[in-house]
């Protein structure tokens, strides 16, 4: 069987615009809401077109020592010319945490695949 | 055939929990992107539960005189106390537009089922 | 506030390739795991393009006298050309019910909006 | 930063019931539409209940030699009890291939986390 998890792409933001880019505090506090927000394109804009788009994104949250990552929430990309309307790469919800650990952005380009990015997150 | 149409519940979202709360501006130019967001509870809080949550956000654009609405984007929240982690009913994401319309939020939560709200915006 | 529910079409899946069909046991057992499976374009094909595809598929039920439909499966189809790979509109999970009710099959075209069908089930 | 692929675990679904399974054809015609479907617990059967569920699967296609996997379908079981009403962790749609490849099954335990297995296709 061939590993599925050497498919998530990653770089830096600043130059590979596929790359996600997160923005969340570096520090919060345990059990109150924060926003967590995932964007693509902040350097380079990433095509939106009907051929060529970015398709969904997912935030993970792995706590620190847990054996699984836990899925906080999926963002799916809709409209991509339909009557010229267009739906962007940006997605964000609000999340309460317990400990401290590792959110990880995924995201999938439908021509390009699967792209990953993690930021640290202490929670006191 | 029953109508499904008649399951979307809505109200005052000052008043009813469930309803989605539209955060978007009145009036947008014509191929700018702006931010566009929903959410749930930001007059009375809505349990957050293994047992009741709210499980997903749709929206959708309606165009003027247009036929048929057309999805923006999906939300969806996973944890639910999952490692002690809550994703809250929060969900923004960036759009672009070029005619006037009606935004249409859509919302379900797994116990009380599909709930609505909408809002026009004028685009210039 | 105008109504959404408005915007699901239906009508005769022979005639209008839009039209989700329904394949269900008209009779199932209590707590007996069947398959439910939905389709469209089992008469009459719909495009499968880049520019104009079947995007995703919902199954819900509404236990008889029941005050809210529950969500049973989503189905999104995402390959519509990418690399000559087709995601055609098939989708089908299992389920386990304890009273006859009405399922309801939801549809969405990128660019012909939302449709629906629906099939009563007896569960003895 | 720290790799995500990692967190895909897999092994034999005869033991490990979080595991995938796949019904593919070993070999299909070009073009030709084929059903795809992957199921959890074909074995040893897995939970389901408010609190310990499949949430999700994906189905992605690597085509032999290409550089990135395209996704071919998710789907998401969204019963574990609501009025008594189950979803169970089976899917299936329908897919057309022009080249031999790789097929990804993906699925998410909320307690238990990622998992994969993966099945070579031969396209003639
Ligand atoms: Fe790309
Ligand atoms: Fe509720
Ligand atoms: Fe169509
Ligand atoms: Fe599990």
């Amino acid at each position: 069987m061939e590993g599925f998890g050497t498919f998530f792409q990653t770089g830096d933001w600043k130059g590979e615009k596929h790359v996600p880019v997160i923005h969340a505090p570096e520090k919060v506090t345990a059990g109150e809401v924060f926003e967590l927000k995932m964007s693509i394109g902040d350097a380079v804009g990433h095509p939106n077109t009907f051929e060529h788009y970015i398709s969904w994104f997912k935030l993970m949250y792995h706590p620190e020592g847990a054996k699984f990552p836990i899925e906080l929430a999926s963002f799916d990309f809709a409209a991509h010319g339909e009557s010229d309307i267009f739906t962007e790469p940006t997605g964000l919800t609000s999340v309460k945490l317990q400990k401290s650990g590792t959110i990880y952005a995924l995201s999938y380009c439908n021509i390009h695949g699967l792209w990953m990015n993690s930021q640290k997150i202490e929670v006191v």
